[in-house]
């Protein structure tokens, strides 16, 4: 097949390119960007680690996207799709888009959680969320899902969907490197910064609360709220969800782990880690998600750690997931089944 | 006057040692090892960054060091001070005690937690708990705080005291760098793992948990266990704890910044940060420890992020603190007032 | 294929069990120890990443191993291969040796460098030297060359063998991450001493000094001699050589430029940077080579940088490489095309 | 003494502020911005970790900050003080400029190296450059050295000063930490880009290149060139100079190591290494330049390493170390006497 790239020279944009660019199924990249006045443009001179690949980045252009691509892929900024969806939603044609704006289905989430104009809420109604372990989309429109909300919804999805947790308990802490943040310079992304450092940011407030509260309430309507903390800690990839909730009476380690096994015990993507607990260096460069938990007998408190590599889970490896499934591809082609370490 | 330090090729006394000797009140410092059997060594071939102080360390011998020296400092692991501590009890000599051996009321304690023999219980009545904020010490054996626990109660003491929160809610998300792990040579403290990493650890077993604990029953003896989760992150000096709790009825934000402001308005080590959040960065090499604070009101949950220099404000920084209070000088004095940064 | 691995924990067998987990032509990995009193252990014990991995590492059995097996890979420390080698070596039966030890073609330089038994002499003559874009090696037992080895004689090479340069004039100034020096613990591994530090190590003694010199005096007789500087950075993987001499009269920047392009337009894992200078993270988790030079007008000095992934290039994928070589693959086969950025 | 300091925001200015406001003999500090339509800021603004210290920038008045201070630093970017020095030259006033606008001699070079417009020739001759273990300055305008150009000269002066080397043979491969290049967001000291990363930049061009010769030609004017390569590590404070040179007939180990003895003998902050080497983070946070040196026999090459702290030693340290000749005061006061370690 042959594939479109809109957005490579961003981080989830590139790591896409590696992955497709060794893709089995995937013959053709064609690469583009998402503004049609755009001059041409080659990939390497945009991305020196690849000098060696003098590839052009076409000026968008919608009709061409659809005539020489069998599937499209959006690695664009927030605000982007929102305007560009429609044409490909009229034609079902098959996108995987990995930006935010097609997640939430109500505009007015949009809007207040991203402070950007909403697509219409008939185009949000027909995108289908793409949270690859429990929703196996086979054609039209994917939004794929955000880093925080792969990591926080695949620790709790045994809980929630096991009704195992008060649903008014949760508290996430979630720590994120850098490459999460993307390659905009900011005084945060400064090395002399955030080297030897960490800092809350976007505490309550970081736009993939809602996208995780939808989904939880597709599971169980009970769920109102969580609290969400994102920290950044000085690693380049990687998301750790430190997840806290209280167990509902009668919940005890035993059941928690049944939950857990029933939930992954055939998916190939997620580890349930029996001892010790998950690190983000043992899932990195890889489209592992591993899972270790606990429930505390003196606090009463469960404790789900949930670890990926927010480039691969976290966005390009879950989006060649769902690529796989779209095309009813083995859900692992072209994906690294091992993770690279050290 | 004269101070003594036992142990200082450990970080601890390393930083002590730095701190004692730009300290105005100390004149001269004299270094002992903790075994009688060692032979004299000396301070610049174990620390190879101070290869300009030729300074012998010497066998250790309590009668010496009691004769020789106004104050005495233990950088000692965890073990030591249980065997030593004796005859400084009973001459009722100046001693800070930075292990953690001398914290804990209860020898059973100890002994679980610390899985070592404990100090006979009339020993560790004797001793008391140092938190430079909250208890000041005038003479005697003083149990110096741990780091995670000086961060943790720092943060929880105004929501404690003050009666603002369920004392069953308690949860600690604690990221902490290698320092506080210590020299030694581990699979988790080598480079190669850590770096690019971040993994939970001790997770509602760390040593820490009952000196918590016991600080927090003596402001609110309702307080029965918390959730104490500790997690390495790839720096070398910080820690941060991030404090979740369930705000009683009638809490608001108001409510909360009060209690900060009332607990900490006049103490010149601890700041509160009212403009986005605490950093470690922001309080390495010093003494302080920042406080920020939400109460988020769709998840009714408190949020309090703590961060203090594990080596400074955890360890030796609070030491030189009690030495000042001890002495009756300026508790400042040789502590410096200004974070190095960057 | 079947292919053995023996010393799969170490950094080498472990990246080199991920490439050949996802080899085309490898159809089984047999893992091995090398001792053939250790008992049975399993992968996913040894290496937490592998935790998916429940496969058997096996005591060492040389009959065994050349029965199941149709190549053998050893990534043993220094002082193994040198006593297990002669029965491979009899039989011509395939061997890629990641070690040092079947380098050096004289035992007694051996002896002096790594300060262990040598292989005898006549084993070590039927060795090949596998540096991949100059040796192909089709049979036999390859010496797969060490990682500073690499990345220098790769920097070097355009400038020996079109006699461009000075030969006593070369300074190589070598910068290496720490998974070079093993998963050893070591105190300048623990993160707290190497993390935002720097230091030099083994300063004209490191072991890949001779390996170096034997090579280049294949090339060009003349070379004697040259000095050596390795110093530690803090990056986990990757090595920069940067790579200093005097041209010769009559070399300018044009004839530089047209050494490296003879010596390289062809080959596929090393790429001639000519916008900016390399750097080692744009051959991250790649096999690649990149390299830069310059001639300085004013001080008469020619720069080459050199930088590989020291646990690819410059250990696994090369042997890899050497693999494709020696079974008449593509040489490509089964190594990344594209690094892993960011 | 009142002491003034313009440009406090910068990383070197910030490091200063916090020097001078412990230094014993610093009695009021007063801040200044350097343009004069600027409206008046507060530091806890503009620097987060000084959040406790609401003192504010005034906008800049020449003569109020002549008026209300007794000597004035300035570390203001490259074209600052250019335009600003003549009134305090026309007065003698005393001034410590930690800027590259007054170092060199000629303006010709001045403005090929910072392609800025120089001040005029006759300032220049009147500034005096402040390499403060040679130049003793009394009074008047010191021109404060660059980081490169501190840590290298301290290295090449024992072999410069002494004729040991052969002058043509000087190559310096020069190691930073991302302060060095300021607070400015570039896509190079982005935490994705540089941490687990390394590249040399500026090679051969960077503007300390003229201040290093022009100060080697004080000593012998045979010196007309170096290699002069700087490379970024990711560390954020630190330099590392490794400097290569031939030595003369005669010259052998003893020789060399006698010069460095009689050159720094009696020096506070010079450290003369002679176990191991080394290492950026043991100068850490100090005034202190640690040197370590060899010759290896084999390639007949010294090697000298040479390690500051660049906001210390190499910025900040070396200011205060100058304003204590200055005004004759013990060179060490206000400075720490010990390393930050760890």
């Amino acid at each position: 097949m042959n594939a479109a790239i809109i957005g490579v020279t961003g981080y989830s944009g590139t790591v896409l390119y590696q992955l497709l660019s060794q893709h089995p199924a995937v013959e053709n990249i064609h690469l583009y960007g998402h503004q049609d006045t755009a001059a041409p443009r080659f990939l390497n001179d945009e991305i020196e680690a690849f000098c060696d690949r003098r590839i052009m980045i076409e000026p968008y252009d919608v009709r061409k996207i659809m005539a020489e691509n069998d599937v499209v892929f959006f690695a664009t900024p927030a605000g982007v799709t929102a305007k560009l969806a429609q044409p490909y939603l009229d034609a079902d044609f098959p996108v995987i888009d990995l930006s935010g704006d097609m997640r939430l289905k109500d505009p007015k989430e949009y809007a207040k959680w991203y402070h950007k104009d909403p697509a219409p809420a008939d185009q949000l109604a027909k995108a289908q969320y793409g949270l690859a372990e429990f929703n196996t989309v086979h054609a039209g429109y994917v939004a794929n899902p955000g880093c925080y909300a792969t990591a926080t919804l695949l620790g709790l999805a045994p809980l929630i969907k096991k009704h195992l947790i008060d649903p008014d308990s949760i508290i996430v802490d979630a720590k994120s490197g850098l490459s999460g943040a993307g390659k905009k310079l900011t005084t945060s992304s400064h090395f002399a910064w955030i080297n030897e450092n960490s800092q809350p940011y976007k505490v309550n407030q970081h736009q993939h609360i809602p996208e995780i509260l939808q989904q939880l309430q597709q599971w169980d309507a009970s769920v109102k709220a969580l609290q969400f903390t994102t920290t950044l800690i000085p690693v380049t990839r990687g998301i750790m969800a430190s997840i806290y909730a209280k167990p509902l009476p009668g919940v005890d380690e035993e059941k928690l782990t049944a939950a857990f096994e029933e939930c992954y015990g055939k998916r190939r993507f997620v580890r349930l880690v029996k001892n010790g607990w998950p690190s983000i260096k043992e899932v990195s460069h890889s489209n592992f998600c591993d899972l270790g938990w606990a429930l505390d007998p003196n606090s009463h408190t469960i404790l789900v750690v949930s670890v990926i590599d927010n480039l691969m889970k976290g966005a390009a490896g879950q989006a060649v997931q769902n690529l796989n499934h779209m095309f009813e591809l083995d859900e692992t082609l072209g994906l690294p089944m091992i993770p690279s370490w050290p």
